[in-house]
């Protein structure tokens, strides 16, 4: 039996026509040279940037590509905070480590943590003070799939003259995002995230807002990110967005449906399962909480029998500290420890969640015998 | 006919059985993740480690993936600055972008600059001040082929109580680069100038130096370099490293031997050339310096003949500045403009070194009878 990957939040599986694109582009020359070999490698970074730029309704020339979100993230907040001598930043409680951590070890500044609801959702203050420099609140949350009201952030940033950051990489290519409608100052996304390569991600910075450098090097990405440019992996980007944008209608019908499915079989095979559902959610995303079994030997379990999932963000899978998502969701040590996440990517079929959810039933239930 | 790349200090083609070897890693699971998926990601990944390990002649725990040398430079310089608190740097006039002008971006620090002879060799400084609290000497240069005399300065860097890191980039997978006959603290190197892929780069960091990352997120690569490891990159770079270290030797002698087949036929065609050769070098790269001709236009000329060199370093092709290596080397600004660099790679053949100098001497030829 083939194994079932339902864990698209930590990494999606290479669409095999990204792949394709990105193929003739793995031994090329660097982007950087003026000869043939330079100038079409160039080109191809730039229909790249326009298909990148097109997912989230920006220009191309605003959009900067990186390594990855995480370095996408700290160009945005360590830039702006540095561009603009920021004193206070102000995120929220469930941003990604990329987010939180980075601004949490600067030097001096005062971070902020808006509080979050039982279902994930932020709890918009009314206004923000003026010392707010810098405002990063995540698009949609890594592990419970929560959409966060970025917009009314965004307004909030904007009245106290603060830049306002966004990390999209959860949001982009699974639900509509518009730079314009979000209000956003600045936007993260990564491509492996949306059926693209590890290896490029990219920032969106609007026309005026400045940003410090992390470091420096070459005239890269307009000197925001030197180094020779992964053109394969963005080439990738740009094939996945383009197909992502062009696959956000069938995907999250195909997400919704398959919700439905998961939560009633979940429901009737192990109903004392809490399910952590916002109101607003990219649907391909299941947070699960068990009253009595530990996250970690439930991934054991399904792993044994076939099914990657995860416990807690990918990133920190395997690391001590339960979930700081869970935590500030008013969940227990405990109850963040017994929690699991299933999210499905763009072809995922009704098979696999249902033989999921059977797995999961099986391998609940042989915990609990064993216990009790 | 062919082209002929000769610009392998820019980047490398990808060598066939790297490019097989990444293949099945396109499309792979999240390294953090601890399941199936993730842990055979993490198993390659410790593969490569070993390899790059070897390379150098490193302990693999000390080798952190980044996703390029610029990357690596900056998170061993900015890292060691910052841990130390250092207020002045020694580096070498000659230094590539990413690490001249990442030290001349740090606020408050002073940094020194080594002079170099007419060869571009650095000229070794009686003692360090114990006032510098980091020392960075790039093992060859990029644009000369120069070594340099990497433990002389780390012997200085070690009476002074200062940290020593060297960019070799240009001659690891060229030379012989062993961590411990060198006796620095830093080396960082990169997997598509030895016919890897971009996207790659390591940091080797001795046991017991501090380094402060430069921003936070996961814990991957010890924490000094978060993000989603991009798994097929540093697969790619580990048999990169394997095929250089069995082919150092075949590497060397075929470039010693393309060398004289290359000047001989520069001298009969071209005799005012300077070529700056250094008393040690990397036989792979040529510097040239035409008496009347602009560089660009030998570059361009040479392009439409089907033959891809440099100008200056690959970084700054195509910026208006001329060379800063060969301005420290002591050439006038019409000097450095009047520059290219050919840089051969592991495949380079005795006709591609014949059929270039032989459309260097039809482009120089051209050019100045339509000048004059």
């Amino acid at each position: 039996m083939a194994r079932v990957y339902l864990d698209a939040n930590a990494t999606t599986p290479l669409d095999p026509r990204v792949r394709e694109e990105m193929l003739p582009w793995l031994g090329c020359g660097n982007a950087s040279s003026p000869h043939l070999e330079g100038r079409v490698a160039r080109d191809a970074i730039d229909r790249a940037r326009d298909s990148v730029a097109a997912l989230i309704g920006a220009a191309a020339k605003e959009v900067v590509f990186t390594s990855g979100a995480t370095e996408a993230n700290a160009i945005a907040l360590l830039g702006a905070v540095r561009a603009a001598g920021a004193r206070r930043a102000y995120c929220t409680a469930v941003e990604h480590p990329s987010v939180l951590r980075t601004l949490l070890a600067v030097p001096g500044l005062d971070v902020v943590e808006c509080p979050v609801d039982a279902a994930g959702v932020a709890l918009l203050p009314e206004a923000l003070t003026e010392s707010v420099g810098v405002v990063s609140v995540m698009l949609a949350n890594n592990e419970t799939g929560s959409v966060q009201p970025v917009s009314d952030f965004a307004r909030l940033a904007r009245d106290a003259g603060a830049v306002m950051h966004t990390d999209a990489v959860q949001a982009c290519g699974k639900i509509e995002v518009d730079v314009a409608k979000l209000g956003v100052d600045l936007l993260a996304c990564s491509a492996h995230k949306m059926h693209g390569p590890k290896g490029a991600g990219a920032l969106w910075v609007r026309s005026g807002v400045e940003l410090a450098p992390l470091y420096s090097g070459g005239e890269h990405e307009r000197g925001l990110r030197p180094g020779t440019e992964n053109v394969a992996a963005i080439v990738g980007f740009g094939a996945a967005a383009r197909f992502a944008l062009a696959g956000l209608g069938a995907r999250r019908t195909r997400w919704e449906n398959l919700s439905v499915v998961f939560l009633e079989a979940l429901r009737a095979g192990l109903p004392d399962t809490a399910v952590h559902l916002a109101p607003v959610r990219i649907a391909n995303t299941f947070s699960l909480t068990f009253p009595d079994v530990e996250g970690e030997a439930v991934l054991l379990g399904l792993d044994l029998e076939g099914f990657a999932v995860a416990t807690g963000s990918a990133c920190s899978s395997g690391a001590a500290e339960p979930s700081h998502v869970l935590r500030a969701m008013g969940l227990g040590r405990d109850g963040a420890e017994r929690s699991v996440r299933v999210s499905m990517h763009a072809d995922t079929s009704a098979s696999d969640v249902t033989r999921c959810v059977a797995a999961l039933v099986r391998v609940v239930k042989g915990l609990r015998a064993l216990s009790g």
